[in-house]
C-alpha cells in the first residue's frame, strides 16, 4: 500500500507535470523542458528531494508504483538531479533492472556479445558502486565467461546471489546513491563549487534506449556551435553500439568528413532530425545545448541536453548571434555574460585546441597565460627583466622578499599554496598569470632545478608556459590566443553602452592609452598622470636643473624649457581623444624621485649641473624623505614650488587652443592631486585662472576648463564640503585614500598581506577590492559634502578600483558620474555597469 | 550754549556716577572705584568714546562745561582710556591749562625752578605732540630762559602765541589725542595687541597734583607683591619734587633701607596711608594693585592704580594667596591663571631679577630659556649633540635641510622670520626655546661669524643665551630660574582636580616619566610604548636573534630570554604607580629599526648570529620599507609574528601579580597599536585571553586585565562600531590618526609647514593643535561609534595633542574619559581641564 506524503513521492515527466528546478533538479526541468518540445525522450520519472532524503534515512518510497511507469520490460537509468548542474552528485547508473531473464532475452534479440557486454557492465558497476566491493575485483574485460565469473565473485563476497529481482537493484541503488550524497567528501566537495550547506539531491530515473542492436545503433552528443570560439559548427561525438561512455565500438563523424564515414552520409535523415532538435532547443530553450543522444536501429531518442560548456569568447558570440536572432532580448545577451569574464578575451590565452605537453597541474590563481624561461630567483627574474628576457619565477613558496622578482617576472609558479597565498594574492594584485599549489613538481632553489612527474626535469634558462586560466603548466611555448576583440565583442559593448547609467573613463597616460582607451569606448580620460612626461632623458636632465634652481625666476626660465615638450604630450592627447574629456592630473611624486641615488648618478649630476659634488650630495640627502607617499608631493608641491603648475596649466591651455583648431573644441579638466584643505584648491585655481587669462590674452582664442580636486586623503572626503566650493569636479583617489585610510603603504602590504587575508582579518585584498565599509563610507560623505554646496559637482572615482564590478555597483548606487580604470579594465566596467542598470535600474527623476 | 546730544559729552567721577568700561575705557572704570572706595583722587572727569570719536571728526564737546568741574585754577592731566589698557593709546599729557599767569603764580608758590621746569615741560610737550613740531628743536634743557626760549621758538614755528586760553590749550590737546587714536601706525599697533578695528578710545582729564613745591613732595608708585615672584613685598619707586616720568629730583626707598633715607621712615603716616590704600585696593578690588601717588606738602592723592605686573609664577601665587584670604573664591582664582603659563614655569627661565647682557633682541617665537655654544650648521648642531655639548643653532633663516640639526641644538636663533617662519613653527613643535628675527644681528654661515649691535662679534663655539620667552639673546651664560612648582603651584593644580570633569593622564615610558606623572598628579599612565624597552644594547642583541630565527618556535625561546626583563620593566612602572592605572601600548614600531644599516653594522650582526653576510645583508634589505609609518608595524606584527604579543602580555601580567602582592590590586590595560579591522583587535585577544589564563593557572592569582584598542588609522574610527565589540576602551592616537587623515608624515612636513601655515592652508600646525574640522571630526564618529556598541567604553586621547587646552576641550566636550599626554604638560592639563568645567559646567544626570 502507498504511503501517504504530504508530498508527490515521484513524478512522472509529462508536458503538463509540475517540476521545478529547487524540488527535482536541474535535470528533471531540463528533461521536462524536452518532453514539452516534443522531442523523442524515453519515459522519465523524477523523485524530488524530499524523497531522496527520505530514501538516505531508511525510508523508502513506493518502488513497485516507479516501476509500473516504465512498462514490464523495465530498463532504466539512475541519474543525479541537483538544483545546479555545477554540484555534482553520485554517478549515473546505466541498466538497472538488467537479470538474468533479460539477459537471455537480449542474447536473443541483440546477440551474445552486446547482451554479455551490457550485463557485465551492470554487474560491475552494481558491485563497485552500490555493493561497495573491491573495484580491483570487478574489472575483467568483457569476453566469454566474463558474466558468470563476476556473478559468481559477487555472489562470493556478498554471501547471495546478484539481485535478480528489478524492485530490488532499484532500490538498493537508490539508496546508494542518496547516500552518497550525504557522505563527507562529496559535501566538502559541491561546498567548494559554491552549494550551500543544505543543499539536495533529486533522481531521474529513465528507460533505456539501448544503442546497441542491429541497424544504425549507438549513441552521441551534438552540438551546433564551437565551444572555444562560439561559431557556428556542428560537432559533437557518435559511437556505435554504445551507451555514452560504456563505449563499444568505433567512433562515427557527425558531418561528412574526408577522413572516414558520417553520420551525415550514413543516416542524412536522422541527422537532419537532431539538427532540427538543436534548432527547437535553441529556440525554444533560449540557448545553445548540447544534445545527448541514442540511436536505436535508426530510432532516435533524445536522452538529455545541457548547456553547451563554453569559453568566455564563445559565451560572448553566443549570446550576441541568440539576441541577433531575436531568440532572446538584447538585456539577456548581456546579463548572460559574466562581466570579469571579458577579462579573459583581453589575456593572451593558450589555446585550448593546440596540443599541449602538460608538465603539471595546480591551482589557477591568477589569470592569463605566459611563456619564458625558468628563474628560481627574485634576483635572477630582476636580471632577466633587465636583459628584456621574459622569464617565470619558479619558488617553493614566495615570501615578501620575492616581491621585487615577482614584478619583473611574465608569471609565478610556487610549489605550495592556496588561492590565497602569498603568491597568489600579489600575482592577482599585479595581473600576473600565476599558478600555486602545483604539487606534482618539486622545486631545488639551490640547485636550480625544477623535478615533475616521471622524472622530467628542467633548469633555469629553460622554456615553460603557464596558463593561469587554468592552472596547467606546460612544457615549451605553446599556441597563443591573442586577446579577442571581434565583433560580438564590440556588439555586446555597444549594447551594454545604451543601457549602463554610469560612465566609464579611462586612465591613461600616453598616447597609447590613450588610443587603447578609445578603441575600448571609454567617455573619455578620467586620469592623465603627468609625471611620467618628466622621465624621459632629455627631460629629466631638465627637472633636476629645476630642482636645484635656487629662486622662482630661475626655476620659471627652466621649466619655460620643458613647456614645448608638455604642449605637444597634451596636443597629442587631446587629438586622439577628439573633444572627449580629459582630465589631467597636475604633477604628483616627490621631487627626489627625479634624483639619482647611486654615487655615480650624482657624480654625473654634479657634472652637468656644474656644482659641486658635495652639494649636490647634501641637497639630495636632505631631500629624501622618511615616508614619500605622506611627504611634499601633489598639492604640496604646486603650494610650494608654484612655478610646475603654472607651466604645466599653460601648456594645457596652449594645447588646448591648437587641439581645438583642428576638430572639436577641447575643454581641458585639470586636476589638483592630494589635496587636504580647501585653503590649497583656492590657492592653485587663483594662479591657474591667471594662467588662463594671459593665455587667452596671448593667442586672443576663447577657452573654458574645468578646476576639480583629487580626493585621495580622508581629510579632504570629511572636507569635501569646503572644497567644492572651488571645485567643479572631485575624483577619489581610491589607492591613496585606502592607504591613507588603513595606514597601509600598497608598496609594503605585502608582507602580511595573505597572512591578513587567510586570517579573515580583511576579507580581500584593499587595493585589488574596494573596502566598502571603510574607504566606501569615505566615499559616500565626501559626496554627499561635495554635493551638499555644489548640486552639480561632477562625482567620480578614478583608482584602480574603478574597474571591479564591485566598485562600479557601489559608485552607481552612490549617484556618481563615473568611474575610470586602466583601459584594459574599460569593457569589464562597461558591461559591469550596464548589469547593474539592468538588476537594478534607478528610478527617473 | 550746551549742544544737546542724545547721550552725557562727559561725566564727573563720583561714587554714584554711572561709568563703564566699554563706553569710558579701563582707567575711568578704575579711577571711579578707587573713589568709590574712598581714596583721595584728584577731581576728574571721563570722555566716552562716542565724544573721542566726534572731537576726531571735528565736532567738539562743550569744553567750558568740562572745565567748570575743575574749579578757577585748571590745571589738569589728560589720559588715555581704551576699554584694554594692553591696547595702549596717545600718551598722556601733564599740566593742561598751565600759562604764564599760571606760571607766575606757580613762581610765587613754589619757586622758580619748580616753576620754569613746569612750564618747560608743558611748552615742549604741547610743541611736539600737539601742534607736532620737530621734537629736535624742544628738547632744550631746564635751565635759565629755557621757557621763553622754547616760547619764542614756538611763535615762530607756529606764528602764533603759545596759546593761554586754557579752554583753547584743552581743544587742542583733545583733538590731538583723538586723532592720533585713529592714526594707521596706532591701528595696526594695537590690532597686533589684539584689539578688534572697531576699538574705540576713552579719555580721562584729571586735576593735576603736582608733587612739587614745599614739605614733602612728588610722585611714586608702590605695589604691595613682588612681580617675579608673588611673594608679599613692599616695592615701586619715589622721587621728590617730580610729576611721573618728568622726574627732578632724587628717588626716594620707600621702605626703610640701609643705603638711604626712606619714605618709611621720613613720613611714616603717609607710608602706613598707603599701605592702607593697598589693602583696600586688594580687598575691594580684588587684586594686587600697582597704586600711582603724589605727595603735596605730605598730603596724599592717588592719581591711578593698575593691576600689577606679574610673571606667571607670580600670578599663580598672588591668585592662590587671595583665594585662600578669602578675598576671592577658589573658583576665580583658577580662572586666573592662564592654563599656558604655567608652561613657563616648567621651562628654565632667565631670571629676571639678575643682571643681563642683553646682545640683541628679536620676537620671542617659543618660550623656555637655553644657553649653549653657538653653532651656525645643522651638522654642526648634530656634531655638537653628539658630545652632548648643548649648542644653539644660529642661521640667517632655517629651511628643512635644517630639521635635523634643530633636533639636536637646544635653541635656534635666526636673523630673519616672523612667528610663523619655519623655524617658529618647527621649534614650537620641538618644544625648543626659539627667538626669530633678530634683526639687530648680522650672521655669516660661511665665515662662522655672528656680529652683534656696536660691532661685537661672536664665533662658533662661544657661549651665548636665548630666551625664548621674550626674545633677548644675552651674552654668555645666563641666571636661571628653575620650573617653579612651589606650594602655590600645588594648590592651584588641587583645586583644579576638586573642579575638573575630565582625566588627565600622562605618557610614561620609563619609571623616570613614571614618577615625573606622579609629582604631577596625573590620573595614571594613559601610554605607555614598549618599544624603547627593547633597544638596551643587551636585549637589542636578543631582538635581533628574534628577528632572525626562522620558525615560531624559535622566536618563542629567544623571546624567552627577554621576559624576565620587560617583566622588570612592567613592575617598576606598577610600583611608581601605586595601583593608578597604566595603560601599556603593546610593541608598535617596524623591526627593522632593530637593524643596522650601515655595513659595520651587519657585520657585526652575522657575526653575532654566525650567519652569511650575504645572508644578513640581504634579508635586513627585504625588510626595508618604502613607507614605514604604513608599513608592517603595530597589530600588523601583532597578528603575523604572535610571538611578541603573547610575551608582552605574559610579562605584563607577570609583573602585576607580583606588584599587586605588594600593594593595591594592579588592572593592567593593554593597548594594540594601529588597527584599522575588528578582527585584529578579536585575534590579538584571543591570544592574550589564552596567555591571561595560563598565568592565572601557573601563579595560582587572580587577576583581570583590560585590553582596548589604539585607533589610529581613519578607518579604526569608521569601524569604531565594531571594534568596540572587542575592545573594552578605544585611545585615540592623534599624532599617527593626523599623519593619515592629512596623508602627511610629520617627519617630512617641516620641508613645507611653515609656506603652508603662511599661506593660510593650515591655520595651524596640525601636530600642534589638534585639526578638529578633520580628526576631530573623526574622533566624534569613532567615540559615537563605540558607545553605540558598549554604552560604558572608556574614550580617551593619547596623542601629544593631549595636553592642549584646545584637544581638552573638545575632548570634554565629546564626553571623553580623559585625555594622556607628556608628563610635563600634564599641570597645564589639570588647570586647563578646571577652566572649561567651570566655564561650561556640565549639566548632571
Amino acid at each position: 500500500m502507498q504511503k501517504h506524503y504530504e508530498f508527490d513521492e515521484f513524478v512522472e515527466l509529462r508536458p503538463t507535470a509540475k517540476v521545478d528546478k529547487s524540488r527535482h533538479g536541474w535535470r528533471a526541468k531540463c528533461l521536462q523542458r524536452l518532453i514539452r518540445l516534443d522531442l523523442p525522450v524515453p519515459a522519465t520519472v523524477a523523485l524530488p528531494t524530499e524523497t531522496v532524503r527520505r530514501i538516505a534515512a531508511g525510508q523508502m518510497p513506493d518502488v513497485a508504483a516507479i516501476i509500473e511507469c516504465f512498462g514490464d520490460e523495465m530498463l532504466i537509468s539512475v541519474r543525479s538531479s541537483p538544483e545546479n548542474p555545477e554540484w555534482g552528485g553520485p554517478g549515473t547508473v546505466l541498466n538497472v533492472g538488467l537479470n538474468n531473464d533479460m539477459h537471455a532475452r537480449l542474447v536473443e534479440t541483440h546477440g551474445a556479445e552486446a547482451a554479455d557486454a551490457l550485463y557485465l557492465a551492470f554487474v560491475q558497476n552494481y558491485a563497485v558502486h552500490v555493493a561497495r566491493l573491491d573495484p580491483d575485483m570487478f574489472c575483467a574485460p568483457a569476453g566469454p565467461g566474463a558474466v558468470q565469473a563476476a556473478l559468481a565473485m559477487y555472489q562470493e563476497e556478498m554471501d547471495s546471489e546478484f539481485p535478480q529481482n528489478p524492485v530490488q537493484q532499484l532500490i538498493e541503488v537508490l539508496r546508494s546513491m542518496a547516500r552518497a550524497w550525504e557522505g563527507t567528501t562529496a559535501r566538502l566537495l559541491r561546498q567548494a563549487k559554491g552549494a550551500p550547506a543544505e543543499a539536495t539531491l533529486g533522481l531521474v530515473l529513465q528507460q533505456m534506449a539501448l544503442g546497441i542492436g542491429p541497424g544504425l545503433s549507438g549513441s552521441g552528443t551534438i552540438q551546433f556551435v564551437d565551444s572555444v570560439t562560439g561559431k557556428p559548427l556542428i560537432n559533437g561525438r557518435f559511437r556505435r553500439q554504445s551507451q555514452g561512455r560504456a563505449s563499444a565500438d568505433a567512433e562515427l563523424y557527425l558531418t561528412r568528413d574526408p577522413r572516414g564515414p558520417s553520420l551525415e552520409d550514413l543516416a542524412p535523415e536522422v541527422f537532419e532530425q537532431l539538427r532540427g532538435y538543436g534548432a527547437i532547443c535553441r529556440q525554444r530553450l533560449r540557448e545553445e545545448m548540447q544534445v545527448e543522444f541514442t540511436l536505436e536501429g535508426g530510432r532516435v531518442s533524445v536522452i538529455d541536453a545541457v548547456r553547451v560548456q563554453r569559453s568566455a569568447r564563445a559565451g560572448v558570440r553566443i549570446a550576441v548571434a541568440l539576441a541577433e536572432d531575436g531568440v532572446i532580448p538584447r538585456e539577456d545577451a548581456l546579463l548572460r555574460v559574466e562581466p570579469r569574464a571579458l577579462t579573459e578575451l583581453l589575456h593572451f590565452q593558450v589555446d585550448p585546441r593546440a596540443p599541449r605537453d602538460v608538465l603539471a597541474r595546480g591551482i589557477a590563481a591568477s589569470p592569463g597565460a605566459a611563456t619564458g624561461k625558468i628563474v628560481f630567483s627574485a634576483a635572477a627574474a630582476q636580471a632577466s627583466a633587465a636583459r628584456d628576457e621574459p622569464c617565470i619565477l619558479v619558488r617553493r613558496e614566495t615570501s615578501p622578499e620575492d616581491v621585487r622578482g615577482m614584478h619583473a617576472a611574465h608569471a609565478v609558479l610556487t610549489e605550495r599554496g592556496g588561492m590565497t597565498s602569498h603568491a597568489a594574492v600579489i600575482a592577482r594584485g599585479l595581473g600576473l598569470p600565476c599558478i600555486v599549489g602545483c604539487l606534482e613538481i618539486s622545486i631545488s632553489g639551490r640547485e636550480k632545478r625544477l623535478v615533475g612527474p616521471r622524472g622530467r626535469v628542467f633548469y633555469e634558462g629553460d622554456v615553460i608556459t603557464v596558463d593561469g586560466s587554468n592552472g596547467d603548466v606546460l612544457v615549451g611555448t605553446a599556441e597563443m590566443l591573442s586577446p579577442a576583440l571581434d565583433d560580438g565583442f564590440q556588439t555586446l559593448l555597444r549594447w551594454a553602452d545604451n543601457v549602463r547609467d554610469i560612465g566609464i573613463r579611462a586612465n591613461a597616460d600616453t598616447p597609447e592609452d590613450a588610443r587603447t582607451a578609445r578603441n575600448f569606448a571609454a567617455d573619455g580620460i578620467g586620469l592623465c598622470r603627468t609625471e611620467h612626461m618628466f622621465f624621459d632623458e632629455d627631460r629629466l636632465t631638465v627637472m633636476r636643473e629645476m630642482i636645484f634652481a635656487d629662486a622662482s625666476q630661475d626655476r620659471r626660465l627652466v621649466l619655460e624649457r620643458l613647456l614645448p615638450m608638455q604642449r605637444a604630450d597634451f596636443i597629442a592627447l587631446f587629438d586622439i581623444m577628439a573633444g572627449m574629456p580629459v582630465c589631467i592630473r597636475l604633477f604628483d611624486p616627490p621631487l627626489h624621485e627625479f634624483l639619482p641615488h647611486d654615487r655615480d648618478g650624482m657624480r654625473d649630476l654634479a657634472d652637468a649641473l656644474d656644482r659641486p659634488l658635495s652639494e649636490v650630495t647634501r641637497r639630495i640627502e636632505a631631500m629624501s624623505e622618511f615616508n614619500p607617499m605622506l611627504g611634499m608631493r601633489g598639492v604640496r608641491l604646486g603650494v610650494t614650488i608654484p612655478e610646475i603648475y603654472d607651466m604645466q596649466a599653460r601648456a594645457i591651455f596652449e594645447a588646448a587652443v591648437e587641439a581645438s583648431t583642428r576638430g572639436a573644441q577641447v575643454v581641458p579638466e585639470i586636476m589638483i592631486p592630494l589635496v587636504s584643505a580647501s585653503r590649497e584648491v583656492e590657492l592653485v585655481k587663483s594662479r591657474i585662472d591667471a594662467v588662463a587669462a594671459a593665455v587667452r590674452s596671448e593667442t586672443k582664442a576663447e577657452f573654458t576648463y574645468r578646476l576639480g580636486a583629487m580626493m585621495e586623503t580622508p581629510r579632504a572626503a570629511l572636507r569635501a564640503g569646503e572644497i567644492a566650493e572651488h571645485a567643479e569636479f572631485m575624483s577619489f583617489g581610491t589607492n591613496d585614500l585606502t592607504q591613507m585610510t588603513y595606514g597601509l603603504s600598497r608598496d609594503d602590504a605585502g608582507r602580511f598581506m595573505s597572512t591578513y587575508v587567510n586570517q579573515g582579518v580583511y576579507a580581500e585584498d584593499p587595493f585589488h577590492i574596494l573596502d566598502v565599509e571603510g574607504v566606501g563610507e569615505l566615499l559616500l560623505i565626501g559626496a554627499g559634502r561635495g554635493r551638499a554646496t555644489r548640486r552639480d559637482i561632477t562625482i567620480s572615482v578614478c583608482g584602480e578600483h574603478g574597474g571591479n564590478p564591485e566598485s562600479i555597483a557601489f559608485c552607481r548606487a552612490a549617484g556618481f558620474d563615473y568611474v575610470s580604470c586602466s583601459p584594459f579594465r574599460v569593457p569589464v566596467a562597461r558591461l559591469a555597469a550596464a548589469h547593474f542598470a539592468l538588476l537594478a535600474p534607478k528610478s527617473h527623476g
